[in-house]
């Protein structure tokens, strides 16, 4: 990024760049094939890499690695369990907004996008409940940890509420947790599959962690689902890449995935505040999440009406962000805003909200 | 392998372990990542790493990197092959016996399968022509190299015959040629893409040449089929892995690839060499392929209705083989043996063709 008159770019949901670590990779991948090269070269388990299976699951309560799925990429798993659970005639709940991956693939398979609306502590759980009874969805795709777009995090009570409607209306959820260690502020929420482990599964990967280069999503889930996907999974690849995995499990056993992240929070920690601040300062007439942690803060801006020319405008000034159509299922969000603020510097971000409320102002 | 009293695993269609490049592919990804480690660990273009593009293109006549997609193994790319262009009320023609894993996918999407046999110089032309004529076929799935099961090259004369049939009846041929480079006897055929470019698209990987753990499977073909393929996955992966393709890539420009090359042929010719004259030796009346090159000799025992019996009795000696229903489109080839030679020595091989017979004769 750059000067006030150039192109801006407030659209990456990417890590900063400078983060990735380049020579703890090579590292970590020469350490892992010294000591296993010839499994990690080979086809292999259609699983993933157990020593990797065996650390996750070391790391979750309770969870032995015959329920840890590894994939190149959690968007992958969730692409699975959309061919093999859902298409045509089936329902999906979603959050709405949500990630606009996770609606691009369950309407590919066919299915029915229901949004549920997202308030400040989660989704709004009467609605949910109502969708629950009327729709009998297959599943609930939630991102309950900083969110993707909006940056919320649903509250222990609602949490608790929205595992007590799954078992009653017998629904599994799909709880997605790219950010969940990504916590710059406050204290943890249980996971939504701490909560109901039966009803519940949850994916989540490294590439936020490490890199997304590694290609490493995991999922954690009962071994029926686990045996079903891993079956899925073999006849699609016939093995996830090992190598990223190998990767992964070296920064895991040797610590150098703790020291990962405490960078990273230290990186993120300002620019998620200089967000918050800028808002404040040149955007008080918005809406917006007080994220806690992640990559996004979502913003309302106050006049639907005038979305749209935002967005025109905003493209004809150099101000590049993304198009909000994709995060609602049946698109909408005219006035919706998502501000990815990981790889912009605290100077980017004031120039960026301070453009975006130029912008704005002169509609 | 082992003793003539133990298990003796003739199925695995997989490259010797020792050939791995364990110290190759570490020190490969450590040059990788020295020169281009930030793109490599960052989500990347959903083509694929566009220097293995490049150097690939390079290597095809005429071809250029827009016509190159990259894919975590080359399964994977004709899964999106099947996704986007196959279904329900869709053809696809094969060769019988083919892989058993295409045909899995195929069938996976609601395609319907339709088997052309297979002679020794490649598939019957006359009947693929009346498949082509009748039941206007989406695709034709061809292996011409080394085909997997079997180990028949098609001829030159039955390429062309191929090539120009799907101009008149408007087929789209995937030429899978993850063996082609891997011949031990005799001159190159021409690729069935090299004699129509525009109807058919090449698929292949690094699996075999390399070593699967790096997960890297190649397409060629038209711009327009590549953007399409590209745009999906993108919506299921976001990008491939790129630590496999960056290794790739300087096994190529160093001329490691080609020193990979050639010492696996030097392994493989004596190893096919012995099936060929093993087979001579102890089951004279069977029918089996003369391979030259790749991975397999398929072996058609001389009585179908002996075949179940044959398979049930193999197991019981401790005779692992692979099964063959799943390499025929509606089940058959009770009599069939698909005989990988490569991770297997002479005597191994001379031990397995053996017991083969034994078996056999005791029936």
């Amino acid at each position: 990024m750059s000067s006030e008159e150039g192109i801006l770019q407030f659209n990456r949901g990417v890590p900063a760049t400078e983060t990735l670590p380049v020579r703890g990779a090579g590292d970590a991948l020469s350490a892992a094939l010294e000591k296993d090269g010839q499994r990690l070269l080979a086809y292999g388990d259609s699983r993933g890499y157990l020593p990797l299976r065996e650390t996750l699951a070391a790391d979750c309560d309770g969870v032995s690695s015959d329920e840890v799925l590894l994939g190149n990429g959690s968007l992958q798993l969730l692409d699975m369990i959309a061919s093999l659970y859902l298409g045509e005639g089936k329902v999906v709940a979603v959050e709405e907004p949500t990630y606009d991956r996770a609606i691009t693939i369950f309407k590919r398979a066919g299915t029915k996008v229901v949004g549920v609306e997202l308030e400040s502590d989660g989704v709004k759980t009467e609605k949910l409940r109502e969708v629950f009874s009327e729709l009998q969805p297959e599943l609930f795709y939630t991102i309950p940890d900083f969110q993707n777009p909006t940056g919320t995090t649903t509250s222990r009570e609602k949490r608790e509420r929205v595992a007590a409607l799954l078992d009653r209306y017998g629904v599994t959820a799909v709880e997605d947790s790219p950010y969940r260690r990504l916590r710059y502020r406050g204290e943890p929420e249980p996971e939504l599959r701490s909560l109901n482990q039966e009803r519940v599964l949850q994916i989540s990967s490294f590439s936020k962690l490490v890199g997304p280069g590694v290609r490493v999503g995991w999922l954690v889930g009962d071994s029926v689902t686990i045996d079903e996907l891993s079956a899925y999974a073999e006849d699609t690849y016939i093995t996830p890449v090992a190598l990223g995995q190998g990767i992964v499990h070296e920064f895991m056993v040797n610590g150098w995935l703790e020291e990962n992240v405490e960078k990273l929070k230290s990186l993120y920690r300002p620019r998620l505040e200089a967000t918050l601040e800028n808002l404040e300062k040149y955007l008080p007439e918005a809406e917006w999440v007080e994220a806690k942690g992640g990559f996004f803060v979502g913003v309302w801006l106050p006049d639907r009406e005038l979305g749209r020319r935002f967005y025109e405008e905003a493209g004809s000034r150099g101000l590049v962000l993304t198009s909000p159509a994709g995060f609602f299922p049946d698109n909408g969000g005219e006035n919706f805003l998502r501000l990815p603020f990981p790889a912009l510097t605290p100077p980017e971000i004031e120039s960026g909200i301070k453009r975006i409320a130029e912008v704005w102002n002169d509609l």
